[in-house]
């Protein structure tokens, strides 16, 4: 790695100029303060029109990958395997990295945290985790994994723009999302985001900064909105409830991690209720710090823009994530020995296997929609995938994570229950 | 500066063990993973019990400055003085120091910016604004002078519990202050926090870091909360807002910074009224991330002791402020080319020079209370202290702040001058 002195000009190869590679590049040329320049952009497209000298483009990787004056590679293109390239040559070359492609960084991250560590060069990607907010940075630096009781947060800004135009202005999750693609802060696949993915792969990375903890999004318990019903919003409002896709990570009493991505609800006076739209927000909890809030874009070119720059200045005094947590302690999973209060909702009741419940609470039922109320254990929702099917909806209730070992429910009368298995 | 690389542990000098002291000390203590240890305390009563091994103590300040092993000297002592000399005396040893002494960094920051420089060494302080709340840093990594449009914020704890409780509980100024000081987060000499002189201290060293200003605190606009008034809080109830102190800094269409901390209205619904008790929170506004909000304690021992960690953690890899708003431009002055839209509540209506308004827009009055609804330019907040004298209040409306080349409010009736005149 090159910059070892904080007056080293940065000098970058680009790959990518879509929306956040063209911003970066205006911002950078409008801001020689910045000392930092792009010298070359890799792109697929050499026939497109672009906002910039022709003589800034090629088509060849090589001639970025293989410039002895470029130090640090941008990596700003959606597609998750060509990214992965870009980035592992980058390093294997010693030169420093920035992505903004969590897909790619979340399949990736053991590779990519061995490759930073073998070619002693740095990988950065604050853009990765709610674009503006430096959500990484402020998990690596002031919380040691003994003091950090959990964070949750809205992470994936799509799904969230459109929970707040369902919930204020009751347009439809279609409508919804075209706008949301529209203003440019959905992912060209849009399942992506409104399925969980997107906000599982940020929680996996989160995992890594925050716990040590290396986790495949698919080991996760998640899922997005997809199956969310306009009677849910009406069910959470009566409640004074808003529904929030939220994502969190957990420490049990006994020291493992609780992680899932899943629809909540969250008090209409508390933090994450104001959220709305493309904002994303996490809360963090630490027993030095006790309960810290970020807030800000997490989406858009822009807020993204601005995050690959934090990196650059970061790049500049040599910065680079430590993985502290990864390296004192062994790599742990997400554990499982935790259930959740939940409200199921859907339609007709034979669909949903009510003896999955570890207990009944609550529950109601008319012509359009029924709820259940209950606790569901994790090992539940890890090995059943019922709760995912289309027509059931399923959202966690505020505080709704239990240790096993409390157990302070009302137990359900075996009559209830009976009813239902009646119905 | 001798923490050159990654890996070298930090050997602390620690000058006072107060709470935040003592709170630091525990904390490094039960956790070696920070690699980071206390080889010495300087405190100045020896015969106090304390809770640590007799042998780490001393009166000598020579034993901890002079001591080639200690590379970092942390200050955690009230009296400003000493410890713009601690300080001071680390940076020309080459020690890198670390601060939370707002009053001293406001007061010398010019001095200790040189100082840094002379020595190359690093003198951190993120725990001087806004305790657990990483400000300082993002401000100078995240947010150019030129995209940076500003920032507002409840940067006293005190002073913001003190409101929540007359706010939420209708408990009294000074009992709400007692309990405050009870919880360990007022300052010693309560005035600090009450006049505003707290906050203002903070506003200055903000100033710095997000646009290269260096102005002493009594060169800002400021007042605390020592004048409001009961009825105040009435007032804003029915109009849908909570009083806050806010500092604020923004930047006008001519490029200078308008700077002021004073009580404002904030709308319920808002960033700012969910700040509660001893939390902080800063609004950011820029054009790349748009707005972002930080929001944690701002105040107590173990708030302050997990920003003094994070600069230790950020010494590991020989983290500096760079300072470079103030490289890349002329230090500027804060502007006074702006007006802003205010309340001011008083008993009895001659107190108060209505003619200094630029306008007034509207008033009521009843036995116990008048309030002028105006406009007041900074030059007048600036030449005139009238506004702060006692039994007078000044609350400044949401986005109260008009640039002087704006013209849009409603011209005040002549007669309806007179009516004020004659009262």
């Amino acid at each position: 790695m090159s910059i070892q002195n904080q007056q080293t000009k940065i000098v970058i190869g680009l790959f990518g100029f879509g929306v956040v590679g063209e911003g970066l590049y205006q911002v950078l040329a409008n801001t020689p303060t910045l000392q930092a320049q792009i010298k070359k952009v890799c792109i697929k497209h050499p026939d497109k029109k672009r906002n910039a000298p022709p003589g800034l483009f090629t088509t060849d990787a090589s001639l970025l990958l293989d410039d002895p004056e470029i130090n640090v590679i941008v990596e700003l293109i959606d597609d998750a395997d060509a990214a992965y390239g870009i980035v592992t040559s980058a390093l294997r070359r010693r030169k420093a990295a920035v992505s903004a492609n969590k897909k790619m960084i979340a399949a990736h991250l053991p590779e990519l945290i061995e490759l930073q560590a073998i070619h002693d060069t740095p990988f950065l990607y604050e853009a990765a985790c709610c674009a503006s907010i430096p959500v990484i940075r402020n998990l690596e630096e002031y919380y040691d994994n003994d003091l950090l009781h959990g964070i949750s947060g809205i992470v994936n800004g799509s799904t969230n723009y459109i929970l707040t135009r369902i919930s204020e202005d009751e347009i439809s999750p279609e409508e919804a999302l075209l706008e949301a693609q529209l203003a440019g802060f959905a992912e060209r696949d849009p399942s992506l985001d409104v399925h969980g993915h997107d906000a599982a792969n940020k929680l996996s990375i989160l995992l890594a900064h925050a716990y040590g903890i290396l986790a495949q999004p698919d080991e996760l318990i998640y899922t997005g909105i997809q199956n969310l019903h306009e009677k849910d919003a009406l069910f959470a409002r009566e409640k004074g409830y808003e529904i929030k896709l939220v994502a969190t990570a957990q420490k049990l009493k006994n020291g493992r991690i609780a992680a899932f991505v899943l629809p909540h609800f969250v008090p209409r006076s508390g933090q994450l209720a104001g959220v709305r739209n493309e904002y994303n927000g996490i809360i963090i909890e630490s027993s030095l710090a006790d309960k810290q809030f970020f807030y800000g874009k997490g989406a858009g070119s822009f807020p993204t823009a601005s995050a690959v720059l934090s990196d650059l200045s970061a790049l500049r005094y040599n910065y680079r994530y430590e993985y502290k947590k990864l390296h004192y302690q062994p790599a742990g999973r997400p554990g499982h020995d935790f259930s959740l209060k939940v409200c199921i909702s859907f339609k007709g009741l034979l669909q949903v296997p009510h003896e999955r419940f570890d207990r009944i609470l609550e529950w109601s039922s008319n012509a359009q929609r029924c709820h259940i109320t209950g606790i569901l254990s994790a090992a539940e929702l890890v090995s059943g995938n019922w709760w995912k099917q289309p027509g059931i909806s399923l959202i966690v209730y505020p505080d709704g994570l239990r240790e096993n070992d409390r157990d302070t429910e009302i137990p359900v009368s075996s009559g209830f229950v009976e009813v239902l298995a009646e119905a």
